[in-house]
């Protein structure tokens, strides 16, 4: 049986793959006066009086939506609601199972930008968080920023943030194995969809202060046609010599690759005109930017992937579920900037130094301490 | 302690009375290859070409939401989303402790009708089934129908119908233990809100020919001032000879009493007034509108209350939680009135002979058939 057939079969198995289980079993007739009426009235007279007592008396304190629309799913695309609740059953089960997250899917019958917000703060009050997932640009970035504005809990789009911070936290690490220094990098980011912008913010703000990103025609600046409203506000912060040409002119002398794009675009050619030491992200999945052997043959230092059968795989596992963990427990209201790289000093910290080598800059996704170094990080700046 | 205060503290211990927990448990990088990525896009593939599909893989076939604007909350009234989250987490509970049925709370920021409509239906891709809670009538009528035509999945009002059923069921035993017949009753209803017009309805589907409504300000008919849309549609069908006058007026010389209204307004002298072997539903809670033992001493042969210290408690638990396992087991699209009146039915028929009596005309809420019976009722009729 083929791994797709084996995933298929399980899927059916379980028929869905969380359930909701009750805390307060129900056996007697003093349970049932206890947990529902009239006994329930009390915790709802004392959270009428002071909202702030929902965080003692109800899910709220625990429990996260995963919501989607289903328009930007793994890598289907706009797939719908129906389509995408196996993925955002997926992210609720990691949620749980790697930081003991409750985490409901919900997946939306509607792609409008306002129908989206609308709903997301109507359902907001049973939520302690709201993690938004395989929403498409430029939507996302609209979403994720009005509905920061209009709730008081933490809103994050993994698809952005999550992937970010992994990304950050892994060249935290290679700059430290190849010597190289921020200040000094050039970084070219391929791609500039929701996880490519979320790249480049958080890599301006952890203090890279040249990079370049490119789209499918190649460098972006102030004079490419056809930029979104977001990717407009980028080049106001990147490319600042407002360079034109493809991506192998991009990548000339670059000492980072970030690639979220698509398989094969990094030719071996384009590695060897980099810096010496180069290192990439090739993360388009499942078949990266670049094979990490070529990358290597060509010159590369450090080589990551999305990959689980390589070294380095970026996996945003080891951030969402401690960051959101962290924050329930902190009651944060917001992930700000502060967090975010925070929890991507505490990834990349988590391989010691005499660990740390260019096949191993990242911790495992089932390193047991991940989520809880990544929660206190967040919770330390609450 | 009292019970209100062991009702707080347990809710404080259990800080949220559900929990969201992995059915596919994720211990290894192949259990994550399954249960997330890559295998997961194989079951969104299969969705995507067939959305039936979301039925046999995702928790769609047996999760619903309860959902609520926490407007009519027990009898604490209008107390909003977050102060209604202990009631809709109690009743999700319930769900899955007496008919094995997933719930999820939801209670919304809003309560503007159409913004209600909406979000559930953006929402509703995720679910199976959607139990509204708790919202105030006359809105209650118009978001369920207009559900109800918007979706194919069923949405059932629980304060409506659960309590209609259960009322039923306890009528028809009570009908066997007077030896009276529905076609010679006169009945009246007191309240005209979500419940008192539900169970209104239910009657007269069952056949109850004479049934006159009741509200704060006396009998309803065509000429009281004042009607909701909903309460002018009940005057069309219901004191078909246009009877004014008080409650008092209205019991003079009636069969059936339903209260679904405030504490203590029967009197004995109004139940003397009624016919023979009277049949009382008292269900103001926790004070009935007469106390059992007044009600018997001025004559009454059946009375039953929504109290479990008393005989006959009207309970909704021994419908909603079958009907839903019933409606997600055989996939219906709608609760229909063909299977409420089966449902009523085959709770009813859970007393035996042999163990009919006036203090004895519905099942316990802790008898294991009932469920299972329950759900049998509504799947054959799918």
């Amino acid at each position: 049986m083929t791994n797709s057939e084996k995933a298929l079969q399980m899927h059916e198995q379980w028929n869905g793959k969380i359930e909701t289980i009750a805390k307060s079993h129900v056996n007697s007739r003093e349970d049932l006066a206890i947990a529902y009426t009239p006994g329930v009235a009390e915790p709802c007279k004392v959270i009428a009086q002071d909202p702030e007592a929902a965080y003692k008396y109800t899910i709220k304190s625990n429990t996260i939506a995963v919501v989607s629309d289903g328009s930007a799913v793994l890598g289907l695309g706009n797939i719908g609601a129906k389509a995408a609740m196996p993925v955002m059953e997926g992210k609720a089960v990691l949620f749980k199972e790697f930081g003991g997250v409750n985490a409901v899917p919900i997946c939306l019958d509607t792609q409008d930008t306002e129908e989206i917000i609308r709903t997301v703060v109507n359902i907001a009050p049973a939520f302690g968080g709201i993690n938004l997932e395989d929403i498409s640009a430029p939507r996302c970035f609209e979403i994720e920023e009005r509905l920061k504005e209009l709730l008081d809990i933490p809103v994050f789009h993994d698809d952005q943030h999550g992937t970010a911070i992994v990304v950050l936290a892994g060249i935290i690490n290679a700059l430290k194995v190849t010597g190289k220094e921020k200040e000094n990098c050039r970084v070219v980011v391929n791609g500039a969809g929701s996880a490519g912008v979320a790249i480049t913010k958080l890599l301006l703000t952890y203090g890279f202060p040249n990079i370049t990103m490119c789209d499918i025609n190649g460098i972006i600046g102030k004079d490419s046609p056809n930029l979104n409203w977001m990717q407009k506000k980028m080049v106001e912060v990147t490319n600042l010599e407002n360079k034109k040409g493809t991506l192998a002119d991009a990548l000339e002398g670059a000492d980072i690759f970030v690639g979220v794009s698509a398989p094969n675009i990094v030719t071996k050619d384009m590695v060897t005109s980099m810096n010496k030491d180069a290192i990439l992200f090739a993360m388009a999945n499942p078949v990266p930017e670049i094979m990490p052997d070529i990358a290597k043959e060509a010159g590369a230092k450090v080589v990551g992937t999305g990959r689980s059968d390589f070294p380095n795989q970026v996996n945003n596992v080891v951030a969402f579920p401690g960051i959101f963990k962290g924050a329930l427990e902190g009651r944060a209201t917001q992930i700000t900037e502060e967090m975010k790289l925070a929890t991507a000093n505490a990834i990349a910290g988590l391989v010691a130094d005499d660990e740390l080598n260019e096949n191993n800059i990242l911790p495992e996704a089932f390193d047991p301490r991940v989520a809880e170094v990544v929660s206190k990080a967040v919770k330390d700046l609450i």
